[in-house]
């Protein structure tokens, strides 16, 4: 045979054909003293929602969007976990698992208790979902955490570690100290922070720190936090193993082509040895997974079991099967000092132009819906408590379920598509639907005298009482907060001539308000976008008239329609002012004047009692979003907030301001251009300023998206300093371009001083505090001295590149026309002398959470006092809870034991007399009612809170010792039953009322 | 609270939620009388290399050029099939699977073999590939089929029932019938015909047939076709599961959203009815899955079961999880007559100008080195015999797995990428240095006088015998075939004195032919270019000299320098000729001679035996490959052929022809352009003529991609008809611009003309057949009357858009210099009086598929014959088998049984004496061997012919019953141990020889 002259390959030396090559990995490492251990934790991250629903994700459909199937990934997960006894898994969005769950047989399901009970598979952070940070109030974070701890305790009889907030976009104070120490974390784990402040860490070693994210609690709720190096995926040098991935697997049979064992071992030390060279002690973490993978678990087992074998047969490092847990044991057993970390890590940036501030305030719809169902369940559960649960419905589980989910780190957030932010919006409402149920049969129950227990809803269906036929509407108001509560209410009415009585029958007095045009045309246009349905008629006033409701209780007030009466309900003046006469107007009945400038913008506040006088001015800007055309692609959008100029907007000064005056409140009614329309209230008995604002259809007619914010104006010298608060809950002093604990270069003086604001921003000059409180979650900052801004809407014309694919532009659309989505919303202002705003902030901070409830019932003549009860509290009569303490949760559970919080509103120091301890006197709250059995338990209500605070891990803190007394309340007395709250405390009890003799637990 | 003035959707009903909803699924439907079945077939199609090289498919890597892991399949696979017992799959690539099964522990192994003795999972098709059926001879197809089938037997004693060849390019004749008839399958399913057939099939409800492949065998061979409606996926419908597929999964939680299982199960019946349309009997079948699909499992079975149970509670039609066996079954009991099928399905197309026929003869070099290696696996085989099987190796077996791969329908079809096809060509280089050390070390036992026991290789490693220090070469020449073999060999010297001498000492008549320097050159580029060494001192003759070799054996010849003695070897005379002188040029020494034309192509060939005399020309052309560019994007391909115009390609006839002359050979040497060399021979002792070419670099500079072709035009009255072999067996019939079971509507009249040519092709005008052998797989035609053309090489610059995306366009790269690549090859050609041809078609074909066997010594002096056997024949020295008759297989199996096969080489009145039966007398076959035991088998040699004669379903066929006699041998005796043979007949027999007394089995 001639010379082959084809192409031929070198020959290589290959094993002998044929022969088995079965190879057992060794996967059995654990931590060895004396080498550097990488501690791989496979994990996979699934988004409640993002560019799918929840739903959609669990089932796997719309992968047209995104391939991404949950039940893949734990239906993959147990066969893999089954085939090798130290292969480790951790799951941690419980509404998956739970969906799951219920999904299963019984026998996989107590394959899953065992792989659960051995640590094989570890639920860590627990919650429904990841929730967000920023965005979410900590009444929510609480509620999702321990609707999904319950689930992992009562279910598998676990209590999470670990915190793993690993994806949102920046981090709370309150998710360390609250959501952290106090669920009894031993340590929290995420990658989102600043990229200049984690260039700093790595070169100093402190990506891994304690934080001390409370100043009240001090070092007793100081936790382990650490931040990954870059982010929660593998580590570099290419280890993805998902089906399809393209990294190199590891090819270990020799009979095989491209045998690499050597190449694969060797890319994983050098990860490892580039990773420990950032780390203190011998342990670093290796996060082998991301979002939505293990959709076949085994083929990440797979090529995971061979790097732990080889590498281990390298011997150069030691790797092992891990999970948070372990590491975080392996990290304390090291017994090192870590660098203290204290405020929180807001606001996040990923680039020098990439400020993730923008979703502060995305989608502002969604999250005051959020913010009002928050408030709605909140007091739906006090009612159902009250009423007694009932399996067959209706309940307040839905709303609880939904609101979970909406607090996801891409729901409320405003970051997810469009189609899946409707869900989100679907399932509030179908909460929300259950929960009025559940709340008007309760309402029914306690107002009715006699039996209750056929108790029928005191709401039968009706849309409007016609008073023409002698009827009359009665109002039932009920007050969540356990404190008396003083209000005025808004009820839409027809009729000019109105009275109102209160439940002894005494004409309250009463002030009738023409409705905008602007408020019913938003009305008229959403009904019909969103019921599909005619609006009817069109009521033509307010009816404002004031009301007082017992702590936990009901007030009952009757609206009926008396021709001339003296008694009637005035009807507000109407005045118009225009330019120059503005500059004469003046309006507040009560302590509290504003006095306006020509321009219509207020410029002199004057409180009588307090005797504050100040000026300022209300105004509103947009920012242009920037587009990311051009060579620097990045662009404004749902995440990201990168202004490319800022735009005053000049109220026309031809158009006038329209001034309605009345006994009860005035308004000041400005159409600020086209597109936004602003009322400002002040009403005779409260000394803040209400402003409502309507904001929109934003116009990008000129190809420019749009971030429409208010600014409120003083010549106070706040030298460059501004407090928001933390989830709603403690304030943090920010100061404009600089961070507390590292070097900012700034590259965005706008965008990279914007902080997130649940509860109010405010402003000190030394004499005097401009404080601002919100409906809901919101951006906001202090750009200037003086100056404070909220950023109100958004509309963007393009996507900013973090994944969603989507510009935020939201629209309502009627007969294929669609147009920007109308924002209307309040804001609140108050200024106070020095020191004395935060009783403002934080009493009148909680009424905003918790509005008054309202019910609906109609009565034919008089007789509704007669059948019905009309004024009830739960509590002793003479009880009220101290201004300090809010009551956060009432909850009856499944099993019929009682959820119960309180919380201490107030921070070490904040006020002189309201941060002191606090008392509460339970014997007062449950007068009608014996407390069998009473546990304290940590915040999510997984455990006892005496153990819980025995077990958790105490982490060493470099430098002097934290100075400072942490005042907590004592244990409680079980026969005192007085439970004390520390400034700052919030304290959670599982209670076991006795039934009572009649064997209902009724009052 | 106010109208809500939010974004709500309607609030949809849904079940109480928290709820478990575990659904245990119905799949135990089987086949139900009197509805419509739906046979739902889980599969996979899993190439043997494609885009990716076989072993990267399996592991899973590179997957960046296509995401896909078999061993995912596998792996998943089994939970998958654990969870329900309904669940079924089918596997059929063993190349794969045997990859797996040896990876896999015991566990896994028992737990599978259970999943496939009870039916569960099934192992079909069998072979090592799914092999192409127009491009591999048919001895490959047995042997890649027995390997397989092998396996499955041993390791499952499972025999394959069905034949799946379900992604192949066409399908032929001999698939049918050998591949499947008489390797004992019952069915044969498959989808690609020509688009046109498959839509008047689809019309007459003739997609499955009875497919009567043979002539010879008639309805003896018959098998049940199924060609799938559309292709071998889902239905239409959107019913693919694959993990991130976007077909909507069925959604049956009442607890989430987007429930839709009425949609789905519309969809699904929808689809079912749609094909049932189309299909007779009331069995359809779903082809779930595709291309490396199943990467986890249970995301398609998850909703098969789902589809399964909620299709067959909806109750309109029957859905069960079925295979091809089952669904086979079902078929046949229908008792149904179905339509007759003959001949084949070549060429295909998919769309009017998308003829698959390019693949004939794409990647020509990696085809001819499949052929090469088909015949010395033969031959090694053989040796492997003699020698007796060495588990130690060296063996033949990596060549027959190298072998095995190269037969897969992206292999020697040339359709796979660049690497893949560098892979299939590295496996068999080192399959063939393996072979060729087995060859060695056996002819080195068979050669040696005395104990054999330690019989060294007799090729000492030398690359050139130095004569002028008295040594001479010893040249050993096996035959491989069975009958006594006259041919010349040609090896490369560097003397011009050069004696030979045979094993008596006789010297024997040599001509040395000056080495053309085109040759030289490819040497050179080829040595530098693969090897990366000097090539070295460069020959520069090739010396010609007859050899006369036994059946079965070998013979030994000397080469040596002599000075100036009388019986030197021939120079041979050296002539060039020049346009009109050419006219008077003659060769041919013997009976045939050529008559040149001043054009240098031949035009006159006269064979004084036969007194044919006929006129013809020699020419080359070349189409211009379409680019795919403008509205039509079809390009020109690996796949498809379609032309943009042909070139004719002129000889230059200023360049001379050279003719060398001699006593064993006349050669005339052309070079017909730049790039195009041509060599025609003619023996003196042959009656045939030889041409040799030398195609590329084919010049792309033009833009154009270039399909080169030769032409053999004669005046032969051929009325359109020609004839191609079907996989190097049967001659079929072909009619220009016609198909013979259904009108063609003609868009491609050069590349729908195009058929796969493995042995030859002929044409014939009632006086004479012009018959032309190749020596490897290419495409061919008879595009004019009396015309034939090879297209021998294919360079292009665009890909075809069948999924390959890469152009055809091999090169050599040298110093980063990259080049097209040369193809060097020859085919024979021939004129017959009319009904003639087949015997040299036949006889000399087979001796092209196996050539002489070389392998080279030394000798110091003239000792070698004293110390060695120098001729040798395996069989009786005065047997020979019948000159109908070929030894297919003689191949020693690892438990020391041989595995013989011998193969009748006429059709059924192909030839007025050789088509009839022929006998083997095994006894003189194997004279010093005492046959033990002897069994009949099927083809594939996995049962016993008579079992599976009986097994095997006989189908009824609409229409006449079949005429004609079929002749097959009856029974053996195995007292006289005497097979029979009828026309096209191949019988296998496993055959235990009884120890020999030495102990051995050695002859």
């Amino acid at each position: 045979m001639g010379p082959v002259r084809l192409a031929l390959l070198a020959v290589v030396a290959l094993a002998a054909a044929g022969e088995a090559v079965y190879i057992p990995y060794n996967t059995s490492a654990g931590v060895v003293a004396g080498k550097l251990n990488v501690h791989v934790v496979p994990h996979t991250h699934d988004d409640v929602g993002w560019l799918k629903t929840v739903d959609q994700y669990y089932v796997g459909s719309n992968n047209s969007i995104q391939g991404a199937c949950v039940q893949n990934v734990l239906d993959s997960l147990i066969p893999a976990l089954l085939k090798d006894e130290n292969r480790k898994f951790i799951y941690v969005e419980q509404a998956f698992f739970q969906r799951w769950w219920r999904n299963q047989n019984d026998m996989i399901k107590d394959t899953v208790k065992g792989l659960i009970s051995s640590g094989r598979l570890e639920l860590i952070n627990g919650g429904m979902c990841m929730h967000d940070e920023a965005t979410v109030h900590y009444i929510d974070m609480i509620d999702q955490t321990t609707l999904g701890h319950k689930f992992i305790k009562e279910e598998f009889g676990q209590i999470p570690r670990i915190g793993w907030q690993i994806d949102p976009f920046g981090h709370s104070a309150v998710q360390a100290y609250l959501l952290g120490a106090e669920v009894g974390f031993d340590a929290f784990y995420f990658f989102r922070i600043d990229y200049q402040d984690r260039d700093t860490r790595k070169e100093t070693k402190e990506l891994e720190v304690v934080w001390r994210g409370s100043k009240s609690f001090g070092s007793s709720a100081d936790i382990f936090a650490g931040i990954f190096p870059k982010n929660y995926e593998p580590p570099p040098g290419d280890f993805y193993f998902e089906v399809d991935d393209d990294s190199p697997v590891v090819q270990d049979d020799p009979l095989l082509f491209d045998y690499n064992v050597e190449e694969r071992v060797n890319d994983f030390v050098a990860a490892a040895l580039a990773q420990a060279n950032i780390t203190r002690t011998n342990h670093i973490m290796f996060t082998m997974g991301t979002d939505f993978k293990y959709q076949y678990a085994e083929s990440w087992f797979r090529n995971m079991d061979k790097l732990i074998h080889y590498v281990n047969k390298d011997g150069r490092i030691n790797a092992l099967y891990s999970t948070p847990s372990i590491y975080t044991d392996a990290k304390y057993a090291a017994n090192e000092q870590w660098p203290l970390k204290t405020n929180d890590f807001f606001p996040y940036a990923d680039n020098p132009n990439a400020y993730w501030t923008g979703y502060f305030t995305s989608r502002p719809a969604l999250k005051r819906y959020v913010r009002m169902m928050s408030g709605y369940y909140l007091a739906a559960r006090q009612l159902e408590f009250f009423k007694g649960k009932s399996k067959s419905g209706p309940t307040t589980d839905y709303l609880g379920d939904a609101l979970a989910l909406a607090q996801h780190h891409d729901a409320v957030t405003g970051t997810e598509k469009q189609h899946v932010a409707n869900d989100y919006a679907k399932r509030l409402s179908i909460g929300y639907t259950r929960a009025q149920e559940l709340v008007s049969t309760s309402l029914a129950c306690l107002t009715e005298l006699g039996s209750k227990s056929h108790c029928s809803s005191p709401t039968t269906k009706f849309s409007q009482t016609d008073f023409s036929k002698g009827k009359s509407l009665v109002v039932l108001v009920y007050n969540s907060l356990g404190w008396k509560r003083e209000d005025v209410l808004r009820v839409p009415v027809f009729s000019d001539s109105i009275v109102v009585h209160d439940s002894e029958g005494r004409e309250v007095e009463s002030q009738l308000l023409p409705i905008a045009s602007a408020s019913l045309n938003i009305r008229d246009k959403h009904v019909k976008a969103y019921l599909g349905t005619s609006p009817g008629a069109k009521p033509k006033f307010w009816l404002a008239f004031p009301v007082s409701v017992p702590p936990l209780g009901f007030n009952t007030y009757f609206v009926s329609s008396m021709k001339k009466s003296a008694s009637v309900s005035s009807k507000s003046t109407i005045y118009s002012s225009q330019g120059s006469e503005n500059s004469n107007l003046q309006v507040g009945q009560g302590n509290l004047k504003l006095q306006y400038n020509a321009a219509g913008a207020f410029s002199l506040y004057s409180d009588s009692r307090t005797l504050i006088e100040a000026n300022f001015e209300q105004k509103y800007k947009y920012y242009i979003g920037q587009d990311g055309n051009g060579s620097d692609p990045q662009a404004s959008g749902a995440y990201i907030f990168r202004p490319n100029g800022t735009v005053p907007i000049k109220t026309d000064s031809q158009v006038p301001l329209t001034v309605l005056r009345g006994p009860i409140v005035d308004e000041v009614h400005q159409q600020i251009n086209s597109w936004i329309y602003q009322i400002t209230r002040v009403y005779k008995g409260k000394d803040y300023v209400e402003t409502e604002f309507i904001v929109g259809p934003v116009p990008t007619d000129d190809g420019n998206g749009k971030e429409v914010a208010a600014e409120i104006v003083s010549n106070m010298a706040t030298n460059k300093t501004f407090y928001t608060d933390s989830s709603g809950r403690d304030f943090i002093k920010r100061i404009r371009d600089y961070r507390s604990e590292w070097k900012i270069e700034v590259h965005q003086p706008i965008a990279g001083n914007y902080y997130p604001v649940n509860l109010g921003i405010y402003v000190e000059d030394g004499n005097k505090e401009l404080s601002v409180l919100v409906d809901r979650s919101i951006g906001g900052s202090s750009i200037k001295d003086g100056q404070i801004e909220l950023m109100l809407h958004r509309r963007l014309l393009h996507d900013d590149g973090r994944g969603v694919a989507e510009a935020l532009n939201e629209t309502v659309c009627l007969d294929n026309q669609c147009e920007g989505l109308i924002i209307e919303g309040k804001y609140y202002l108050k200024i106070d002398p020095q020191g004395e705003g935060s009783r403002w902030r934080r009493t009148f901070g909680q009424e905003i959470y918790s509005p008054l409830l309202l019910a609906f019932s109609e009565q034919d003549g008089g007789n509704w006092a007669n059948s019905h009860i009309p004024k009830f509290s739960a509590m002793d009569p003479t009880y009220s809870l101290p201004d300090s303490v809010a009551l956060l949760t009432l909850q009856e559970l499944e099993d019929g034991s009682v959820l119960l919080r309180f919380a201490h509103l107030y921070e070490a120091g904040e006020h002189k007399d309201l941060s002191a301890l606090a008392s509460v006197d339970l014997k007062r709250v449950f007068p009608n009612k014996k407390i069998g059995k009473i546990i304290e338990t940590s915040l999510s209500a997984n455990q006892e809170r005496a153990a819980m605070e025995k077990k958790r891990l105490k982490w060493k803190v470099q430098g002097p010792p934290a100075d400072g007394k942490v005042v907590r309340g004592g244990p409680m007395d079980p026969s005192k039953l007085v439970i004390e709250l520390g400034p700052m405390e919030i304290r959670t009890f599982i209670v076991n009322f006795e039934r009572s003799i009649s064997g209902k637990q009724l009052l």
